[in-house]
């Protein structure tokens, strides 16, 4: 899923422009007769059975969470490269990236006072650990930053614990974000978060976090929302509230992984590209089903419905299986560098990373002559009602090409659950409807095959640092 | 809860029962006249503020869960028995019962293949623990019973794990009673149990289990729905699974516990009985909010309101809170012991324990003259919607003394999310709506009040072995 900064400008994105422009042209009706057979055709291939969630499965159950820096992310990887081939894509290879490898190590939050007992909590990707034996003082409960500051005089030698209400991921993930810093500012000697979700199962929620030099680097873990309101009435009441937290969290050396690539190539422009993604990293909780898995393999599914119809489009559909989404975006980075000379070549890079829940249509990121030009295959997609084709759409992983200019869509999806499960030990495949995950394979399909196959190539802005 | 025989025996009288009887009489209006005032004061009084809540807060926040044996629980009833003399209720005191003690102790599940990860678990009540090192064992997957029958050849010196999908409580809890017996009747080293539970969250979900002489007592623990899901796909995949499964859990002793009682006596027939209860034991885990915190505290307040509201009925109104439901019903049973030349004198025992949900009515087991008399007091409900009274209802821990002849009835609620926190780490407050507690009071406060003032005494059935 997106960092926090990035997917609130996306939010900005959907808020701030006009939806006037979706009122704007009736739908192309010879453009519609031209794409419609194969539209219904990639639709009822991936309909017609469970391969797609069967693959999120088997993917998700042979390597389990797959984060950054593990052998099961690259032994994931590895089997990933080999289907593809056995699945006939073309040019299936790996493009190196290095990324961040930090291991959460064994860890734990005990209640010392006024009970003894252990809290479900997970440790915040990029976390400080803390001393062997752990750091064991008064907790200092706040609502939000403002009482963090209204409150600093108290909590110098305690452990703050951030207790914010759910308002919207991209809202309150910055207290995730932020948390360390500021709790280490006002001289805590840890940090807690009331993990970012909006549904109580007593399960803890973790995702990056970071430091800056303002402020020493000091153990930041998330807590169940139960228990981040429990010591908050504690400590309302006038209870003493006392935890030990063990972390022995470590940020090793760069690792060596990879980005997966496929494709079909292009029929009459080989060097012109869209490419279809999802992530292949995870957290290390869960299976990573939701966070990533099922997005990927949406994509994958996709270039192998085209092969298998025989659907060969004018331009080359590249199928991108991202590292690290999870905690630097380098798959990402390594891409966009690896191919800077090539991106005005990009027609769309296209990311599902919201879960693949049932579809509902793509977010779209580009020129207004861009965006009429897709806009017109959304109906191609009404008989699985992902038919909306708005504006505002990207994905952490592309967002690097498209600061370069190229035009970005994201896979929309009906997920109200998706942050029920995100970044948490319940992220496992049972969550997805197989009728789902083949219409998200649908969805995907049919706007990169039309996009790859239409005669007009998509503009890039004309300030971009691409050609066309 | 009721345990798992009880729980489906009650579920029976509903289905078994005609509904027929339930508009036999016309509304009695002048027994309805005398009695709507002071019900209206109770249920105004009741809903006026959130103070039931904030007791079930209290008491889960104070003491954390409260497991049989435990100091925590000791505490807890300590606590409430100083608040029931300073809430000024009368003859409050203790009545001692001998309670099962079993200890967790420090365990774990680690699946060793394909890879390694802690699974979630929790041992199960009563259960034996494996040797110190643990017990590693391939995983034989069994759907059902006639599965694990079928595949009885290879369970030898496997751990069976039962991946029975839920089909209500009463049914697949089953499972966790017999699974031990049966596994070990096959040659397992070892049980895992798929949570009974409806609700996915990667939640294992414990409660007690039994061994009989027909087989060697093995390790019996629960894992959650999705592990479970996913090892039985493994197999069917024809990966390996192995895990290792260790548990530390010790039966000791019985220990030393109590029944709380307190009471409104009787302005007219003192000696006759209405008792209004809820248990105060809870599993391990979570803080034991809904299974039952908040069905004793709607009992307590019920009785308070009374009390406060200077409504004191002709019988006498007797707030029980009680120990060991889970794992004996020891309370229950020292009630029958303690109180045996006196049941025929108790019009009724009501337990609350299906969580301080939004409540519909009442279930009654009794006798046909004795259901007429209650359900005369369903529309004084009517504002609040708890309206209903129907035939079937009980509890555990008013089991022995319904045993004996004495009516029983049980407080029904809308809490379709019951099963979901039920015996689990989510098991806390937040999922209670104070607005529901407020209205458990009400409902609770109402059919006492009236049951112990109306001019007729309830009768118990002919046969029974209680005066009257």
């Amino acid at each position: 899923m997106p960092n926090p900064i990035r997917i609130r400008c996306f939010h900005l994105a959907v808020l701030l422009v006009p939806a006037a422009l979706a009122a704007q042209s009736p739908p192309d009706t010879s453009f519609l007769a031209r794409y419609r057979p194969a539209a219904g055709r990639l639709i009822a291939a991936a309909t017609a059975d469970t391969a797609a969630w069967l693959r999120v499965a088997e993917l998700t159950d042979r390597f389990g969470p797959r984060p950054n820096g593990s052998a099961s992310l690259e032994r994931a990887l590895d089997w990933v490269l080999d289907e593809l081939r056995r699945d006939g894509l073309e040019n299936v290879h790996a493009e190196r990236a290095m990324v961040p490898h930090w291991v959460r190590g064994a860890e734990s939050l005990e209640l010392s006072e006024p009970w003894r007992a252990a809290l479900p909590m997970l440790g915040l990707g990029g976390s400080v650990a803390t001393p062997p034996g752990g750091i064991e003082a008064p907790v200092l409960v706040v609502s939000d930053s403002a009482d963090l500051f209204t409150h600093a005089d108290q909590a110098r030698g305690r452990i703050v614990l951030f207790d914010a209400p759910y308002r919207g991921y991209g809202v309150t993930v910055r207290y995730r974000w932020m948390g360390a810093i500021w709790a280490s500012r006002a001289g805590a000697v840890a940090a807690l978060l009331r993990s970012v979700s909006p549904f109580e199962m007593r399960q803890p929620h973790t995702g990056v976090t970071h430091y800056d030099a303002s402020a020493r680097a000091i153990p930041f873990a998330a807590v169940s929302i139960e228990d981040a309101m429990m010591l908050h009435r504690m400590q309302g009441r006038g209870q003493p509230v006392v935890v030990r937290l063990v972390m022995s969290a470590r940020t090793l050396p760069d690792a060596p992984s990879r980005n997966v690539v496929a494709e079909l190539r292009g029929a009459e422009r080989p060097d012109e590209v869209v490419v279809i993604s999802g992530h292949l990293d995870s957290w290390d909780v869960g299976t990573g089903a939701m966070d990533d898995a099922g997005g990927f393999v949406a994509a994958w599914q996709a270039l192998l419905l085209m092969h298998r119809l025989g659907l060969r489009p004018r331009r080359t559909v590249r199928l991108v299986g991202w590292t690290n989404e999870e905690s630097g975006t380098r798959g990402g980075l390594a891409y966009r560098d690896a191919h800077a000379r090539r991106l005005g070549d990009h027609d769309v890079a296209i990311e599902s990373d919201a879960g693949a829940f049932r579809p509902t249509g793509f977010g779209f990121t580009g020129t207004d002559s861009a965006y009429a030009l897709v806009r017109r295959i959304g109906p191609l997609l009404a008989a699985i009602g992902a038919d909306s084709v708005t504006r505002g759409g990207g994905g952490t992983d592309i967002e690097p090409v498209m600061e370069r200019g190229v035009p970005g869509m994201s896979l929309d999806v009906d997920g109200p659950r998706y942050f029920w499960y995100h970044h948490g030990n319940a992220d496992t495949v049972d969550k997805l409807d197989p009728r789902d995950v083949a219409r998200c394979v649908a969805a995907m399909a049919v706007m990169a095959y039309v996009i790859a196959d239409m005669p007009e190539s998509l503009p890039h802005p004309s300030n971009a640092p691409t050609r066309r």
